[in-house]
């Protein structure tokens, strides 16, 4: 007979206690205080090596009917379950989604597929600002031809309705009738435990960890989106928490921890690129690495970008589309430093080839050189790829 | 108006000549004897250099009935218009594949979708042995899956009917009817010319080029697919007639020859890791580097190989599939040499960052180590790329 995944878990000797909260580190002492949630009593329990994987949570701003009946954030699966439930028994026939990131977008199309009126909020002059400003144009047009209405440069400033959500209110006095609304502006880590504890905070007070994923206290780990993490082209500790970074630095702090107890050699993190990746109905966006936003929040210079437009197949071929390829590079020396691909049928999985190649330290002509796949369901003879290397080449 | 390519060429003041054919190379006095095809005079035309791209033919078995109405081979431009024709006015219904290499395979899709009978015929004892064994038999699996019927280890000997074709003969005496037959062995290098020459031969007679696509005449360049490529892994010069390959080479002679007339710097042709791709149906295959074929027929040694199945997508994503990755490295130090990828729903495109990988001399621990993409529509959270690196560290 299966086991549960607790059944499983207690089986190998591990004692899991869900509903169960840590309200205080003592790093004197090597010991949490926590709360059974099930019957509020606290208890005492010493670590040798404690793990902080506290996550983060979707901001909320501060505003009037924040707490309306169909006003809703993604974040954790609870969240995802609530608001299924909500359109499955409420049936909401108009939607404002506030802010166009990857989750902004993404519930952009769910909201557009399930037949809603979507209307999205967006306090920056362009949508999706994380990509850059020709891209940002292509995600616009692509919410426009599927009858998605853009308030860009417009802030909501909240909510109204009797019991539930019937209004979102911009900061130009307009309003927006909505059944359902999603605040998607972001996420923030989890970190005031560690905080309050003393341990030391880095970008976006994200639990700082070093490559080994130890917070500033030596006897403490952090993993996951509540915690920083090395950016191998920026090189230093960012707050980017996506799936793969997570998983990874998890699977760090395990095998680091077993290593240091056993004196065995610690690994370190290999670092991120911020690779990221989400479709809008027919539109594939993805990204890594240096871009125009990390040029403005960082302040970089001698960084050079070259942008094509290409055909995803050769153009007779069925089904063959637009594929749009931006790479980032040094200019002293052509290092590439970051891309963004956007397009459809698959075409946007071609960002791993990009990675690879930062990561790899490769240059343009590098890239150009590559020996890649060609036939024509797959590629055209030359690679959108190999296209935008050339192109940037002197 | 638009120009036709013809007119676009005179324009540019290129004296283009088609319809003539290079009958001999005078290499001491540098100029060639054409013969001008329309009304068959020769004439003698002097050279500064000289390029030969005389590309390859398809290999056809000389044995009875080859030159029967409805045998078919495919290589150039004209042999598809030709099969094209057939097909349309003769309406084949039952159609006989001899050979299972990427042409192979594809004609077979093809003749399958038009709703015929179609069958196989593979000399060796398994289909596609380009790539690896266990690869093959999911090839073999789309096949049957396909109502493709398969004859492994049977050499056709000849073909029967009258004026046209109506039987495939077998070596173990039985026939196969057939209405329709594509001859599908592979392909060889149109070389005579340069043979002819003097000019040094390599691998299956395809003329030797160095990394800056010379001949061994100094003032002779060769490209495509009658000449010889640089294998990055292999350090030898292979014949592997592919697409880019050839592309490269001619934009290589053209860049090269310009250089070497002003006095500048040639530039070296970055070789070849014989990567390919195709389809059989559903089923995606791709191939790069060094595999079970390469280690045979080069004698390699000190290679080893992991190989897994994964899912292209979160199993709870619709349009999940399975995939298959395998990757080839060095046993001493885990660097990357080889991989095949096969799957659907452009699985088989994460090929390129393995061609990547291996062009950067990434180890395994640095493909396990890439940020790349997640987002549950393109990938897991751990990619199949990561698994099977992972799974192959030591």
């Amino acid at each position: 007979m299966a086991l549960t995944a607790d059944e499983a878990i207690h089986k190998r000797g591990i004692d899991l206690r869900i509903r169960h909260e840590v309200i205080h580190i003592d790093r004197i002492n090597r010991a949490v205080t926590a709360r059974d949630l099930t019957n509020n009593k606290t208890f005492y329990q010493e670590y040798e090596r404690l793990v902080i994987g506290t996550g983060a949570h979707a901001l909320v701003p501060n505003m009037p009917g924040i707490s309306l009946n169909g006003v809703f954030t993604l974040k954790g699966y609870q969240d995802g379950l609530d608001l299924k439930r909500f359109v499955e028994s409420s049936k909401p026939r108009r939607a404002v989604i506030v802010g166009s990131g990857y989750v902004g977008v993404e519930v952009t199309e769910a909201f557009g597929r399930l037949g809603m009126e979507v209307a999205v909020v967006e306090a920056l002059p362009r949508v999706m600002n994380i990509i850059d400003e020709e891209m940002s144009a292509l995600v616009a047009e692509e919410m426009i031809k599927n009858n998605i209405r853009l308030y860009t440069g417009k802030k909501v400033v909240g909510f109204s309705g009797s019991g539930k959500l019937n209004k979102v209110l911009l900061d130009d006095g307009n309003a927006i009738e909505a059944d359902v609304a999603m605040i998607s502006i972001g996420v923030a880590p989890n970190s005031s435990l560690a905080e309050d504890a003393g341990l030391e905070l880095g970008e976006r007070k994200a639990i700082k960890t070093s490559r080994f994923q130890k917070t500033s206290d030596p006897h403490i780990y952090a993993a996951g989106d509540c915690c920083t993490a090395y950016h191998k082209i920026l090189k230093q500790d960012v707050f980017i928490p996506l799936g793969l970074t997570a998983n990874r630095q998890g699977r760090a702090c395990g095998e680091n921890i077993v290593a240091e107890l056993s004196g065995k050699e610690l690994q370190e993190f290999p670092g991120i690129l911020g690779t990221a990746i989400t479709k809008l109905f027919d539109l594939e966006i993805a990204k890594t690495g240096i871009g125009q936003s990390e040029i403005e929040r960082y302040h970089l210079t001698g960084i050079k970008s070259v942008v094509i437009k290409a055909r995803n197949l050769p153009s007779y071929y069925p089904g063959s589309s637009d594929v749009w390829v931006k790479i980032y590079f040094t200019e002293a020396s052509e290092v590439i430093v970051g891309g963004q691909v956007l397009g459809s049928g698959g075409s946007a999985l071609r960002l791993d080839t990009i990675v690879a190649a930062i990561s790899a330290g490769m240059t343009l002509n590098d890239l150009y050189s590559l020996d890649t796949a060609y036939a024509p369901p797959f590629a055209p003879v030359w690679d959108p790829l190999l296209i935008a290397a050339r192109t940037g080449m002197k």
